[in-house]
Parts: structure tokens; C-alpha cells; sequence
């Protein structure tokens, strides 16, 4: 691995920059954005040497590089995977970040993985923080974090196994599972979570709306629990639009089986079931 | 103020008494517990000079103090009134740290405010922890928090200014409302957030029943977000059972509100809806 591109100089992509460079990684960087201002700041910070532009160039830097990161959000990813698998050849392997998995490797299986095409290793670090933006990025983002990867065959090239030390180094954790079952976990641990936070944070201003006095209320009573639900509010949409998109069912399941949860919970206030309810998530913290 | 007696010297009593030392308060502080252990752990931490045992001699020791701090859950405080209603004379300031405001309040009224009565100071300190008892107990744990006091008439005498006074040097911020007015703020800020966490997690205690795999999955990938999302989910329900018991009207219209809006935002997952959504939320957080 001597020419790394990385396509999307945002919070992710520009902390694996960072996180490369104070692992060791003597090679060249290569920044890539739609948005020229983040391909600049991310340069600044030291997290590429150098930024593509016209973006159009980007194809055919991306062809000589032995590692291509794609670190924009999933529908672009899937975007961009299809540009590049006419372009690549078996020399190259391309990784990305993105949120949800299946419906990346569907699209994958068709650009990469045949004869004299790119190979393709899905990853997805569990890391991040509610503001994006190179200005944001950190070397030790992922440092403790576990990294996903959803493996599309058994075959494991030297160039993989490379991507995979450099995570290691990073301090991540690693994990493959299948795409489906990322996609059904990740619903419950990550996007059930934000969806919670954003209509709980939705909520609240549609409230102050209604009620102006409320809003100077919360900012001075809301302790550490309203902090902590409604922290999530300020993720961007662009991220979980594709998000949504692309792991609809499994989210939709998560929120109804949240929903009933605190229709019964509503329900119970009074009764003996609210102790088993207490009983059970005591039980769940306890094993986490 | 010179003797004070903290009744119940869990996390929020003990750490009363901490803070009490920490402040330079140098009267005899009384601790109460009809957990015993609790009392003597409280008193080997130093939040307490002496324990009272046993606990039916509790009424008229509080009789000999001049402050007496209710800290139990909301019920037992109800219960302590009660008792202390006919002990007290108008020489004795009783206050409390009860998480809901309104069935305290109207319960005082009988017990107290009257000619040849007690004065009663209803309080609320917005700081805790999801795991109690007075083993974690700190001098610091309201420096930076809101104490809110909900007064029941608009006299103030001179050990209610001192009590105040003494929040003040616990590093609290404080602010006077309405009983009524707090209980649904609290609904909202507090009691919302830990019914969705207890919930959540008792929800995913359920799938694990069902899907035994999934317990290490989450242990493996989940990360900050579901940390955050079910931390509350510890919560002990000896204490949320009175919380539950005593505002259950405004949680059960928080719950339901919220319900309602996971439902919108699930039907909404792949349409222009969701965007709305995301930008109210954003703009909660950044009013925040």
C-alpha cells in the first residue's frame, strides 16, 4: 500500500487520513471532495498531501492508487463504486465507511470482484460524532472503536489483509459478519438510537413552538439524561438520509417494536408490569 | 442552622451531607436509614456524624433539628411527612430533594404551614446517577446542577434563606417554580428519557431471550449512541415506581406524544418528511 485516494474528506474519511499517519503510513495520501473547502481544511490538518481537483480528475487518480477509501454517505458511495468499476482493475482495492452494508455489496457485486476488476471489502468503523466536517476529524477517532467488515467471498488478497493491520493500528476492534445481519444489528444499536434522538429532539421543538416559555425552561433544567437522548439530534440529515434509504425495513421494525414497548410501558405506569419492565433493562445493563 | 438530619442517606442523602462538610457547614449532621448498612456507610464516608438506630426513635430525633432533609423516594418522603407532621414545631425547617413536586406539595399543606407548624421548603436537585446507594455518593455531585425549589406561599423565613443559601455553596444554580409547572417539565427533561431507556433496554433484553446471539453482538458493535440511549436503563424502580406513581398523567402524555412521533418518522422514512424532521431536531439541539 503506497498510494492510498480518500473520497470524502469529511469527519470519517479525513480521521482515516490522520489515524494512517500516526499509525506510520509513510505513503501518499490523496484527498477527494465535491465540496473543495473540506478537500482544503482536510490538507490543512495534515490528513492528505494533496487535493484532487476538477473532481472529475478524480476517476483516473482513483485508478492509480492501490487503495481507494470511500468516506461519503452510503447512496454516494454507491455512486461512486459505480464510476469506478469500469475504470479499476485487479490491482486495486477499494474499502469504504459507510453506515449500512447490503445494499453496497449489491451494488458491488456487479462493479468489482469479477475477472480483472477491483476487489471491494465492505467496512464500516463505529465511530463518529454528531457534527461532520474535516474541522472535526481526529487521528485517534477510532482508537478503541470496533471497525465491521462484511466480507463478500472467503478470498483474501495481501492488499486486504494490509487495509486490515492498518485498522488494527488505528486501535479498532474488528468484526465480520454477513451484510444482512450489519445492516438488522446496526438498526438496533445505531439507527434506532438516532431515529429516538431526532424525534425526540423534533418533538421538543415543535413543543416550544406551541409554548415559548418551555425552550429557556429545558435549557435551564434539562440535566445529563435530556443531554444525552437528544445529543444525536444535531446529526446531519445528509448521512441518515441515506441511512434510511438503504436499511428501511429493519429501521421501521426497530421503531415499532419501540413504539409498542412504550405504549405498554404508558399503559403500566401503575401496575406491577413497570417493576418487571425496570427488572428487565436492569437485567440488559447489566450484561452490557 | 445547626443540627440537620438527612432521612435517607442513599447517593442524593449522603452526598448531602458531603457537600454540607465540603461547604463548611460545621453543625452535627444526623443520618436516618431503615437501611442500616446504608446509615453506616454514610457515616464511614463522613456525610453523617451519627446514625439513628433504631429507626422508630427517627420522629423524635428530627424534632431536636433544626433542618431535616427528606431524601427517600417520593412515596417515603409522603410517608415522613405524615409522621413528622405532628412532632414538629414551628422552630424546624423541613425540606426534601423528592423528584415530583405536586402530591409532596399537597400532602405538606396538611402536615405543615399552619400556626405552631413546621415550614416545609419542597426541593429538587437535578443531579443523580443510574446506580444509587451512599457508597457513590460525592461532595461534588450538584456543583454545576439545578436545585429547583417549587415554595408553597410566598414567606420566606430566615432558615429557608440559610438552607438556600447553603445550596448555593454546593455549587448549584436554583430557580423557583410552580409544582404543578415542574412536574411536567420534569416529564419531559427527566421522566420521559428514563422511560424510553428502560424501555429500550428492556426491549432488547426481550430480543435476547429470543436471540441469545444478539446479547454478544451488542456487546461487540453497540457504541456510544446505545450506551447513552439505555445508561438509565439502570435505574433502580424503587425509586421510579413513586416517580411513575405521583406524575403518572404527564409521563403517560410524553410517552404517548413521543410514540406518536416515532410512528411519523417510521411512516416517513423515505420521504421528504424526514428531512423536517432532522432540521427541527437540529435546531432543538443548537437552541440547546
Amino acid at each position: 500500500m503506497e498510494r492510498v485516494v480518500i473520497v470524502g474528506t469529511g469527519l470519517i474519511g479525513a480521521s482515516v487520513g490522520l489515524a494512517l499517519r500516526a499509525a506510520g503510513f509513510e505513503g501518499t495520501i490523496i484527498g477527494i471532495d465535491a465540496n473543495h473547502e473540506e478537500g482544503l481544511e482536510a490538507k490543512r490538518i495534515g490528513a492528505v498531501d494533496r487535493v484532487v481537483a476538477p473532481v472529475d480528475r478524480a476517476v483516473e487518480v482513483c485508478a492509480t492508487c492501490n487503495v481507494v477509501v470511500l468516506a461519503v454517505p452510503v447512496m454516494g458511495i454507491m455512486n461512486w463504486i459505480d464510476k469506478l468499476g469500469p475504470a479499476l482493475g485487479p490491482q486495486t482495492l477499494v474499502t469504504d465507511v459507510g453506515s449500512t452494508k447490503l445494499a453496497i455489496c449489491e451494488v458491488a457485486r456487479t462493479s468489482f470482484l469479477g475477472v480483472g476488476k477491483a476487489r471491494f471489502l465492505p467496512g464500516h468503523p463505529m465511530a463518529g460524532k454528531e457534527s461532520g466536517g474535516a474541522a472535526m476529524a481526529e487521528a485517534t477517532l477510532f482508537d478503541g472503536a470496533m471497525w465491521l467488515f462484511t466480507p463478500m467471498d472467503a478470498y483474501e488478497t495481501n492488499l486486504e489483509r494490509e487495509w486490515r493491520a492498518w485498522v488494527a493500528k488505528f486501535g479498532c476492534r474488528s468484526m465480520d459478519l454477513d451484510a444482512a445481519r450489519h445492516d438488522r444489528i446496526c438498526a438496533w444499536v445505531s439507527h434506532l438510537p438516532q431515529m429516538v434522538s431526532t424525534a425526540m429532539s423534533a418533538m421538543f421543538d415543535d413543543e416550544f413552538a406551541r409554548e415559548p416559555a418551555m425552550a429557556e425552561e429545558f435549557r435551564l433544567i434539562g440535566g445529563r439524561a435530556m443531554r444525552e437522548m437528544t445529543r444525536l439530534g444535531a446529526s446531519p440529515f445528509s448521512m441518515w438520509r441515506d441511512v434510511a434509504q438503504t436499511n428501511m425495513v429493519p429501521i421501521a421494525a426497530s421503531l415499532y417494536a419501540l413504539e409498542q414497548r412504550l405504549a405498554h410501558l404508558r399503559e403500566n405506569l401503575k401496575t406491577p408490569e413497570l417493576r418487571e419492565e425496570f427488572i428487565k433493562a436492569n437485567r440488559f445493563r447489566k450484561g452490557q
